[in-house]
């Protein structure tokens, strides 16, 4: 039987390293031969999180071919590069996915695809390892940003308290441990934190980036705004976007600054706000997928 | 709490209005004030079903507003038109699905949307009335073509079997029933005939229209080939597809007669047939989702 990967998207974060390895697990105990894998490197936060739960990274592919598994993403954009067959995909992003033919999709309005994954678990009544168990709780904390974000569900909260049971962490202080980690920019350049958490979009044919830096507290790297709209204009000749937009959070204070270079006017018309000097803070917003990507897929 | 309409797709068949009717009774029995409906006129099987199992019509939403969940289809072409929020996807289709959040969608590669709404019901542990079983069936046999269609899966016997626990009928009598009234042409225009069963489809910015007949023998009314891509010709003009194809669909032979006005190298090419003369006998050939979109889909 040949084997089947499961992989999450490019400049993959914890969420989609964790729901990755979690779902070939389950399919495994099923009977079915799933693998898990990774379409990039692995960001600290999430080497912290495998290290804790002593699990091994899953295997890089750079080009896939086969039978692949999506978890977490379906936007082509976000896929990792080959020519490969999708099986299946599981995932809590808003769509934009075209294939030839049916195949199984499971999409929940969620905080994080661990949680889909590890509802699977559940209706299946399957033993979940401690490991497994960790993992999932890492990916929904990160992913919710230890429940701040206003993606998060009670369904949420009640599947990280279940799994829990299994692993008992304080929840709130090991997401800040796992954040504070993540959230560490010593030594890095500035080019290296806006592709730190990057997705690339197709709006109407527009070709967007948005990065995303989730820090403890902004101010002290806000100091470098010049900096950070300098490298931006650089990423964008480079990569020819049409706009690229980089928010940077502030889990302490709940809210964003978000940086355009390209398409300022139309950018800041989608979240009502003036964009001419290049950036703008937004309190409030804490997630790309329901308060920053939806405003701009409307208006581009 | 408003009203939530449970819809299937334009040109409705069988498993589109049941599966609607059967998902809008699933979701009031879990408290949710949902409601059937249809987009468009009721085929005379469908007509057959409801009187069979003394169910009403679903209301026909014209053009629709609000909150709507979609059942059997999920592509802009086949959606009803109106301007209103997507709240949910149940679906066996291929996909070509773009949106601007994340919402809840199910789809799994079985040969009806009935089997994957009584999985649901059986899942939840909800009892199933002999309506809906009979309407879940109905819709099962309908899209499998009696378990003859080979997107026919061992699910989809299974539930129809389960099902039936409740019912009580000859399943295959009672599939043959059904297609027999379903297939019957008297008194209907070939135009009528082109469009009983007819779904848009945008292949790469081209407009295909591909229009399915099934009947229990194609022979007689194959006689009218010349008659029958006249009248294609006339749809193709005034409705300004790309490409016009219609299968006609012989049960007992387990075939269908391909006929295509627009792009006929093209399309022959997809079947590996030579389409010069407009129409090509392809053995085999039963199910439109499953044979006949994915190698036009790949080809355009």
């Amino acid at each position: 039987m040949d084997e089947i990967y499961v992989i999450g998207h490019k400049n993959p974060d914890t969420d989609s390293i964790c729901s990755a390895i979690a779902y070939a697990n389950f399919l495994k105990l099923n009977g079915i031969n799933a693998k898990a894998a990774r379409a990039g490197e692995l960001n600290e936060e999430t080497k912290f999180v495998l290290k804790k739960f002593n699990v091994d990274a899953p295997e890089l592919l750079k080009n896939a071919t086969g039978k692949l598994i999506l978890v977490d993403h379906n936007e082509k954009e976000q896929r990792v590069d080959g020519d490969y067959e999708i099986l299946e995909i599981i995932d809590h992003h808003k769509f934009d996915f075209s294939y030839s033919k049916p195949i199984y999709i499971l999409c929940k309005p969620l905080g994080s695809t661990s949680t889909i994954i590890a509802e699977k678990f559940f209706e299946n009544n399957l033993e979940i390892s401690r490991e497994i168990a960790g993992l999932l709780i890492s990916g929904i904390l990160s992913d919710t940003v230890i429940f701040k974000s206003p993606t998060t569900t009670e369904k949420d909260r009640e599947v990280a308290n279940e799994l829990n049971k299994i692993v008992g962490l304080d929840l709130v202080e090991y997401g800040k441990e796992m954040k504070k980690i993540g959230a560490n920019i010593e030594g890095k350049t500035i080019e290296e934190l806006i592709l730190r958490d990057f997705k690339e979009f197709n709006f109407s044919g527009k070709k967007v980036g948005i990065g995303q830096l989730e820090l403890i507290e902004s101010e002290e790297f806000l100091k470098r705004k010049d900096e950070i709209l300098e490298e931006m204009k650089k990423i964008k000749e480079k990569e020819n976007f049409n706009s690229l937009i980089f928010a940077v959070t502030d889990i302490m204070k709940e809210g964003s600054t978000l940086f355009c270079v390209g398409e300022n006017e139309l950018v800041g018309k989608a979240f009502n706000v003036d964009l001419s000097s290049g950036y703008v803070y937004l309190p409030g917003v804490m997630s790309r997928k329901k308060q920053i990507v939806p405003p701009l897929k409307e208006i581009f």
